[in-house]
């Protein structure tokens, strides 16, 4: 199976080069970028320079056309706005989408425009498009042509709170995440916000209280509960490269009131994840006295969720940690296409 | 005046060593520790090397003897538990005496076994300690012998909270405290989870649901509020050498479910820290769009604070960054030596 | 193929984990640590969490014997000083014995003493035993019963500086190493130097001017020159976690007085490393402007080297970067199992 | 005394400005920045938020003609090529003039060219301009109008190396200056190298061989040397913020073949370095087994050296630690202004 990447200079996209050059039954056909067009992959990723692959193929101009000539699974790494441009011309040609960018998250054009402040481009493909969360919507995904993959924050806090919330034991209107990521979550931008200077030895927050990633955090939580779901976030820059933390506050629909009360909540918590996760390749329920850690999961597609009822507060704290570029982004696509192509879901991720 | 630092070798009695080196009214008379016995300042931390002080004054075994003839103002900047030893004679002999440790924070000895598990040694100083709060107890510490000098995460987490809770803004039963310290917050400790290569590249929280700052924290919580406060309290490691950021998530009293209440609201909340804090030295009202960040903080005595109302949720999220070594430890505790001693209050912390 | 790792605790030892649980040729049969012994390898390093092998295997008590009947290949992650110990029993029974240590590395006895302070434990394996660099010894691997795998710094700096030394294009007795190394090269040693606040904002050199590796170091140069050789070799420790990065001065034989002198020396140096290394799989000569980079060679078994003539003074600038924990220790102690047991070279190290 | 700095918005400006408004003889009168005009400096960089000079004093756009009406003396923190245009009118109109930037550097204006790549703006100046560096220009500072401060790296290399290279102790043609550096040391240049994560995680060289720091590290040498010097610079960029640590390569002019060599050429490299700098208020010696570690000097203008004779290869190994900012820039540059203005040398700088 022939594979193309469009924005392949981005931190994710850099990522799915590396995925898919060691994936063994995809073959990466074509990468674009405007900005190294002309160029091997070797050259600009000096990484992948002993990989026979990364320096023969070269950096082309995006083009959908030939894009869909040369491959049958594309993945869009493009900024918001952008993607839908080629999502339209590359399905009618027959090829199968995996976007990462935000454009077809949202069932919702309406939400599209109150969060990211323009009319959505192809508002049509809305419907057509499956959110490409597998361990929620595996069976969608075998059969979509177009998937969105998920954002990185999205990840770290639907997985942790979805199988609670469609079983009822959290009450949906009092969920806040507050979350941690590393600096390649803000992209391969030159700002001055993230020059190393500025990011090390620092630590704040951004984007609150209405950060973008909220849209798609909510109508998927929305979904689970049956009912609208609004909750607090508040993300914040820490100086690491690569990872995710999320440390979701929640609060049992069942009060835990004396010992008998605790066990049972705790019980039926624990067989609640055990259910939705047990057999997941890639979440990890961390156990024992163990919590989550980022550098646990570094380069890999697992999430690491953990959590703790407070018989002091009645609150239930879950704990998840990510590669923000991995199972937060690139990684997840290459599992949505393994489902999508009939590949051992792991394939290319261990 | 004259002052010692006994327990000197750690992080914050390296801190206390530096801004007492500077301090135009104090001279450094005795710095204590078993381990460095014999060597100089200079010796152990190279960085005071061009300080002529530094470069004669040498560690002592720690005695109080010793310490009460040679210093008016002793610090103890000791592991808890153990500073209990050295208050009693101190005291005696008409030293006074700032403590850096847990010791003297409470005021209920059970609470304090409950937290620290083991009784407390001087349960009849108890009564005695000041809370060495400045922005809160500046009257009591100004006439005090024994100071009990505030915990970092207890100090980002009360001077937010303090002002809003006395003025009845938020709701007391519902407060979340979610924190990341760095890691000299572990102090100088020689344990495989503070290994650079444990620490870099990693973030975990740890000690959930129930961290030994909780008593503080709620004991100096209650008191405001005038009943018994119980909260969320997360810490988590990140790798930076110096500063805590903590998010607050509060509950406004007063609901704001239109623009007008919202702007109400707003008025009350902004008008509530001015009152609290404009005159403060060390407070930072952080204004507009920005939000706090650790490394405006890095090395000194000030505390950001910001906070925005979240008309989705109703929550108010309030922000707050200090250095866990400088306002969270050895800063503020020559800020209530100032205060004791008649200094002006920002002598030797600019 | 069956393989066992002696002290898999410590970076290399978890390292060489992660190298065998997905190797396609072995199976890791056995790991042993005193501290972890009864836990499951999932257990100490969640980061191998889902893999089903670390799920099961559990640490034990390091006993020759046993280690003998469980596995063909033994890879022995010690400290210097107590490997000899188990490579005479397990070469005894057999196996084949891989040593990440310093104990066979040197040739000579007496040298050994010189620089680690203590007379050689085994004397009667030093000539039995190969240095295993497979770009220099790889015939001689692919017979031995013993292989002493080089150290980080050596490894770093010989790859480099021995075509250039055998095809006589440099000066032997004018030869400068300036290293750098990430703060894994220290161990997981439980040291004060090395705590996280030590060595963050922090760089240094250390163990000069006569570090432990340059008894090495210079055995393998003098053996390439066919002359005794004695090099300037100084290590610094820099806040990463893995990576060393090598600036070797050298002193080439053919001075370049004019532009055509410089063309032919450029060309002979070119050719050198041509001959060398072009069909290398670990061996990345960079090109063009590019320059080494240890962020390019994180996790990976590659080495890069790229070279400067500088006709302004006539020396030969070579600079080199590797992963101290992969090509530095386990990726080339993987890479010699592969020569030694016939799989191919990259087997497992992709 | 009031002072002006233009071109106060990069690492090397927001120094000048925490020096300056700390500065006990010197008051802060003007800063300028095109990017933030009209904007206060407690806004631009928070961290100074506190003081209320820095919450009234705005940005303005740089004038030549007000700067000279506002202070006596003025600090160009500009790139180099753009401070000639402010440094002549304002010298014209009295002011005295303290420049960062290369621009005067050098007495020969066809040097600069081959360096800078374009033709010296004002080579008029060069004459009168000084060389920055108190601990060898102390007198002429004393009388000067225009200071040219000296680079990050020169200060690394000069300071340790004159002293040598006057006394007649070290081979001026053997001398190579292998250097680290802070990620400050590039600017506050929104460039994708600088970026966070293409930053952290890893070490790199540049700019090699022709550093344009040669230039002015050569003209001071051969000026102490006597004759034309040459040297082998090797910068690399590791991940600190501030910092930058040299290890010098150099060879005695004493062979030491004996014991007793040995010792004599200990004495006079120890006497030569205690003749010039004992008295140095910001030259640390750092003797015993200690070695420089950019940590002790991190926002000090101290410069740590130390030294090594290495009997096995006749070399001199000497290391030296500064704040590539501090010493390395805007605190050498308040030293230089105290001495102008007959301050005291550390005014400001403790």
């Amino acid at each position: 199976m022939k594979a193309a990447i469009v924005g392949a200079s981005g931190y994710s996209g850099e990522e799915l080069v590396r995925l898919l050059l060691r994936h063994p039954q995809a073959e990466l056909a074509a990468v674009t970028s405007r900005q190294y067009a002309g160029q091997t992959v070797a050259r600009i990723f000096p990484k992948f320079g002993n990989d026979p692959k990364a320096k023969t193929l070269r950096f082309s101009e995006p083009q959908p056309d030939l894009l869909a000539k040369s491959a049958e699974v594309v993945f869009l790494a493009l900024p918001h706005g952008v993607a839908a441009e080629f999502a339209t011309p590359l399905l009618d040609q027959g090829c199968q989408v995996i976007d990462l960018s935000a454009d077809f998250r949202l069932k919702s054009a309406a939400v599209y425009k109150e969060f990211y402040g323009h009319d959505h481009p192809a508002p049509e493909l809305l419907e057509r498009s499956v959110y490409g969360l597998p361990e929620v919507y595996r069976a969608e995904i075998k059969n979509a042509s177009l998937i969105a993959s998920p954002g990185c924050y999205p990840t770290s806090i639907l997985l942790p709170a979805l199988p609670l919330l469609k079983a009822g034991l959290i009450d949906s209107s009092n969920i806040i995440a507050d979350s941690m990521s590393g600096v390649s979550g803000a992209g391969r931008k030159v700002e001055l916000d993230y020059l190393f200077p500025e990011c090390n030895e620092s630590v704040r927050p951004y984007g609150i209280p209405k950060h973008r990633h909220l849209s798609e955090i909510e109508e998927q939580l929305s979904l689970a509960a049956g009912a609208k779901v609004i909750i607090q976030f508040t993300p914040h820059l820490i100086p690491v490269n690569r990872g995710i933390l999320t440390t979701l506050y929640l609060t049992p629909t069942r009060w835990f009131e004396n010992e008998a009360a605790l066990s049972e909540v705790r019980e039926k918590i624990a067989r609640c994840y055990q259910d939705a996760y047990a057999g997941e390749p890639f979440v990890r329920l961390v156990e024992g006295n163990a919590l989550p850690d980022t550098k646990n999961v570094t380069g890999s597609n697992v999430i690491e969720i953990a959590w703790r009822l407070d018989p002091r507060t009645g609150r239930l704290i879950v704990i998840s940690a990510i590669d923000n570029i991995t199972k937060g982004a690139s990684g997840q696509a290459v599992q949505s296409m393994n489902i999508m192509r009939g590949f051992p879901e792991t394939a290319g991720l261990n």
